[in-house]
């Protein structure tokens, strides 16, 4: 790499250590951020000019008067007015497209039933999708950070490996959708790509409480997987399948599963099973098992749990806590601490929109899985 | 912390790169290493002095001509003749104390009956396994590095938080045991602790083969109990009780376990079931489940398998291969990789070694756990 790529890399570095900073803690001051970042003053005037100017950061109207000795400071915070992310969930049945402030709050909200899941004509749906919201930012002065778009279906980099629901693999959306954007007029944005679950489990990290480190999202939908943050990453295994508890097995010997083998959490948690008189009680008391098995192995932070079948069965997760609640008190344990999804059904698009910030966060996060062969 | 602190630890850590780099690649010279780290050369040079000084490192006797121009230049690779690590395994009812060198060579090992569990006696009892050894060390001039010891309980940093099975409790064991050793007048050496799985897994990560992150060690005895390792680190969870995975549930139901829960892989997989009549093939076809659904959860590179109950039962590791074949044939999917642990009865305490080793080369890396309250 050349010098320049490497001051490149670095001022990304640098910026992206002081919007963390602000994000940890508002109304932080210059002087403050020098001394907490390690970066000399001059450095942090001129890297909180540009992300002022960039709109990343806004600044108190009025400089605070310092307590003690020294000269007024003017508070910094993450300028939550300018800027929005956007998140699209591709379904299997429909799109969802939000529209989300760096802070994490929904500013628009948008979903229409997926018209035909064929890879080109679901690109242009969404490419007019994002051209409509285009519109809507310019015309409300707004800037556009990036567009994260996430699927039922694993992802490596810009590239969808295979996304059985929708009948896709190994398929460059990422590059598909800048050409789309790029035909419609749209200026080039960051196009940012993920699997459903993964991305939910980082919108619940970037815009819940902080500490979550680790996290589990628990995504229930036709079929159940779950995205893992650890170490402030997500967490997707040696060939990015980690995640795949619909396919643990929870009673050997049991019903067989779409998979092939028998006794797969999906076959008592999955949609289908849900749907089934009695299926809830069943399926929650399951769901319960599968957190437990969860904490078992990953011992995480928090535990959330969404997905469409928890807006279907507004009583699962209840069941599911009860279940584990029962398995704690016997065992003499506390139960890991389980919540419901912050953003309920926009769960996965606002952690499409999380994803754009995420990786901006981080410059030097690889968006990519590591496949053999490849 | 003060400038010389820095200094201290910036040189801890220059030496550390320095170590891992001759331990990934053999016959390095001081350039190459130079290049490798981006240290300059007179720095390498120094800090290559220290490193055979303190016998760590090795270089041929004889320089070797470079290809092309250049001068002629000194291969350099870890000494595996001077250096010793000695670990120690706690179990329930015996000790092993094994001596390791620093690329892993079994040097010495000796077990003998744990003769009281009573923490002030199995300290002094490890100390005088420590005093023999290390008169043996002295007659062969040879230096200790440090001493790890595991123990089949939940540790933290230098405490032993709970080792039910030894009756222990909140216990300063490091503490203790470097009390017992300075008594002795061994010189203060490091001492490490750790649960026995999760030092198993640094055995498995620091002596096998190269790349093997993540790696997961499954440790079959009275109980089932796995150590993570992820990321270049051990993962312990938010609590420290990540790995428990004898008590994930492979059954809804199903048999009563000593935690007061049914249906946990302990009540097929633990000792108590495989003594059973016929409990080896069934145990051998519930730990292929349990090794489905830890890939299915964390898709690691590598499961080993290890622990007393597959020396006692040796057809158990193959039973297991077996059934997750069949899962993983009828699914259409490979099974991940399985292998038995490369040093028997033996993981545990060479994994304590490891710890030594493993601690020494990340010199930023604490040895503790979250515990909250603490």
């Amino acid at each position: 790499m050349k010098a320049t790529g490497d001051l490149q890399l670095l001022k990304s570095i640098n910026r992206s250590v002081l919007l963390r900073l602000v994000r940890a803690q508002s109304d932080l001051s210059r002087a403050r951020l020098a001394s907490l970042s390690g970066l000399t003053k001059s450095t942090v005037s001129a890297l909180v000019r540009e992300l002022l100017d960039e709109h990343w950061l806004s600044e108190a109207a009025a400089p605070v008067a310092a307590q003690g000795l020294g000269r007024p400071s003017t508070p910094l915070n993450i300028d939550s007015s300018k800027r929005v992310l956007v998140g699209i969930e591709l379904a299997v049945d429909c799109l969802r497209l939000v529209c989300v402030s760096l802070s994490g709050v929904i500013l628009t909200q948008t979903e229409e039933p997926l018209r035909d899941p064929q890879p080109a004509n679901a690109c242009q749906q969404v490419g007019s999708l994002v051209q409509r919201l285009c519109r809507q930012l310019d015309e409300k002065q707004l800037t556009l950070s990036g567009v994260g778009v996430c699927l039922p279906g694993s992802v490596d980099g810009g590239l969808v490996r295979l996304a059985p629901n929708l009948g896709w693999r190994d398929l460059p959306f990422s590059a598909m959708l800048a050409d789309e954007l790029g035909k419609l007029g749209i200026p080039a944005a960051h196009i940012h790509l993920q699997n459903d679950a993964d991305a939910a489990a980082l919108g619940e990290y970037e815009f819940g409480e902080s500490g979550d480190d680790s996290l589990i999202f628990v995504n229930c939908d036709v079929g159940v997987g779950a995205g893992i943050v650890l170490n402030d990453r997500l967490f997707t295994g040696f060939l990015g399948t980690a995640g795949e508890i619909g396919h643990s097995i929870l009673q050997v010997d049991g019903p067989l599963c779409s998979c092939g083998r028998r006794g797969c959490a999906e076959t008592f948690i999955g949609a289908s099973a849900l749907a089934r008189p009695k299926g809830v009680a069943k399926g929650g008391r399951y769901l319960g098992v599968l957190l437990q098995n969860l904490d078992a192995m990953f011992n995480p932070h928090v535990i959330v749990v969404g997905g469409r079948s928890c807006i279907d069965h507004p009583t699962l997760l209840e069941m599911a806590r009860s279940a584990q609640q029962a398995y704690a008190q016997v065992a003499g344990l506390q139960a890991p601490e389980v919540r419901a999804a912050r953003f309920g059904v926009q769960a996965a698009a606002v952690g499409a929109a999380a994803l754009v910030l995420h990786q901006f966060l981080r410059p030097l996060l690889k968006e990519s899985k590591h496949v053999p062969g490849n």
